[in-house]
């Protein structure tokens, strides 16, 4: 099968790979029709993290169930599946907790699985899935997907996942003001997720035209374009002389998390999805006198896919439109060098 | 009048003022009928705190109502009340969130109020209070409270109002599991304030035997001596294997917020009341690692205060068993030095 594998910072390259097969009792192995790429695949692509030896890549997959392990109990051959960006055992107390990202055999695409095997990434024509019942969600009464819908289902696997997360930790509840910083598909994805949780007033923070039609679109009410002090500025006169209820920090450098962090009322709360870089943090002290609440960090989306595909396949939300470049698997390294350039909010890649 | 004044570090003096009289329409004096001394006035008092000049001190205190301004419309003389910890308006925004002590008119005992007239300190024969319709909460009913009330009442000033916001910060619920670190009056309120919201299980982290005695009467269902990692570890082998749904961090020290930090498990909450003090920080990419929510802050109190009031005149609640010493006011400086050698859990100075 062909695979994209990362070589070193700047050098995406697909390649033939044996194509998967069962292992394990208890996983599935999945054809993948629609992958994409991920602001954190960027990371070892950009050097930030660095790349050892090649490695395969992608974390975001959809696909079909096409080899099942006799273990397997509530998947079958032919079943359209949504797979999360990690692995998850659903048995262990992080799991039954709802934060399968703290699994007790937590493993990731393209690495390897609890028991030491390795795993494909999700940029591939296909991918063994360990813990495949735990693991994957499967979509009810969907075999074919049209355009519109593989796009909403794909952003499941992550960036609409994460999006909910941040609007979630940031307590978002109807009737609250919003204020999103990021304008990536995760942060637009938060403007929908602050939109479907009954926020009265969603203020985007973005300077990109492309990125902030489709905040609108996803029910941003105002968009700031300006940063720093006079962003905060901004938002206090938006919202009548003061800061907003709940703000979503989607980027993660110093600079976006102290926007983030300056934007919130006393006794508000901050969701942070950005994974910290740049030396991000937040001064305790400052917690303690604005008495702000903050919680973020990788998403469940495993918890979170059964809810948020309910609203999908109803049509209620349409994440999809995050996707604004769609291309054949072969042109991953096309696909990546438009998301570093930030051509492209982001690429399907349709294997 | 007689109230007690701070002139340097570890100079405690109890001195004649003059009486209060009320002096803008919105104020009333408060006959002093109990005030204590707070883990916090130990701050300039071993000079932690700089004590630029002799300063009244004291920030907890009930009484009675002896005059009233004219704007006043909630209280009139002989009515029975609690100070919070903090004087604040009720009608700015961050009073109508509740956040109190985010008062656009915040002022302190001891300090000034928003006009710069100086304000009493709590620790005095009486008090002249600035704003009385919203500072002050009436205890209906109660004319003079004997001294088991009395002490209760008391603590809702501050420990008791801290405690319920620690544990609210922390997210108890019924059925959680909660460890508590710090064994001060505040973190024993803390263990009260989460029996009250149900825990199902309270570790009470406590080194002394008088404060291990007060955290059981007040639900403690098991008390852990160590610290560190067999702190952690002990908390996990109570639990069956795993860390707790709440902590409630009630010292503020670099030690004590690693502790309270990993003793939640992923996904859990972390609620610190304790003031942040020798370097303590909560490493942002540990929050995001581990999904912990963090809030916390200076408790407001006056929000609080009705709540807990109802269960405090019901009895359900005896928070007053913090206070293990009972002085004259005169013996301040006493009550000082009994808190500042730890020989006392909370003492309360009778004017």
């Amino acid at each position: 099968m062909r695979a994209t594998i990362i070589h070193a910072p700047g050098d995406i390259r697909v390649e033939d790979r044996d194509y998967p097969t069962v292992q394990q009792p208890t996983d599935v192995v999945v054809k993948v029709t629609a992958a994409c790429v991920c602001g954190s695949d960027l990371w070892p692509y950009r050097g930030v993290k660095p790349v050892h030896k090649p490695s395969a890549i992608g974390h975001e997959f959809i696909g079909v169930v096409e080899s099942v392990g006799t273990e397997v109990t509530t998947l079958t051959a032919g079943d359209f599946v949504i797979a999360p960006f990690v692995i998850s055992c659903g048995k262990c107390p992080p799991c039954l907790d709802g934060v399968t990202v703290a699994c007790e055999l937590l493993a990731g695409w393209g690495g390897k699985d609890s028991t030491g095997l390795p795993v494909d990434g999700g940029q591939g024509q296909a991918v063994r899935v360990p813990l495949a019942d735990s693991t994957l969600v499967k979509v009810p009464g969907v075999t074919e997907p049209d355009s519109a819908l593989r796009k909403s289902l794909l952003t499941l696997s992550d960036v609409m996942a994460t999006g909910h997360h941040a609007a979630l930790s940031a307590g978002v509840t109807a009737g609250k003001t919003v204020v999103v910083v990021g304008d990536g598909a995760v942060g637009l994805c938060g403007v929908l997720a602050a939109k479907r949780l009954g926020a009265s007033r969603i203020i985007a923070m973005s300077r990109h035209e492309d990125r902030q039609k489709v905040a609108t679109e996803f029910g941003a009410t105002d968009i700031v374009s300006e940063r720093g002090e006079e962003g905060v500025a901004k938002v206090r006169e938006l919202l009548g002389g003061v800061l907003a209820d709940s703000v979503l920090e989607c980027v993660g450098t110093k600079e976006s998390m102290e926007q983030a962090l300056h934007s919130v009322r006393p006794g508000g709360s901050l969701g942070f999805v950005g994974v910290p870089t740049g030396g991000a943090e937040i001064p305790l002290r400052y917690l303690f006198d604005s008495n702000i609440h903050v919680a973020g960090g990788m998403a469940p989306a495993r918890t979170y896919i059964p809810e948020l595909l309910e609203d999908v396949l109803s049509g209620a939300i349409n994440p999809g439109l995050v996707f604004d470049v769609e291309m054949p698997l072969e042109e991953a390294a096309e696909a990546y060098k438009a998301m570093d350039e930030r051509r492209a909010i982001k690429v399907l890649l349709v294997p």
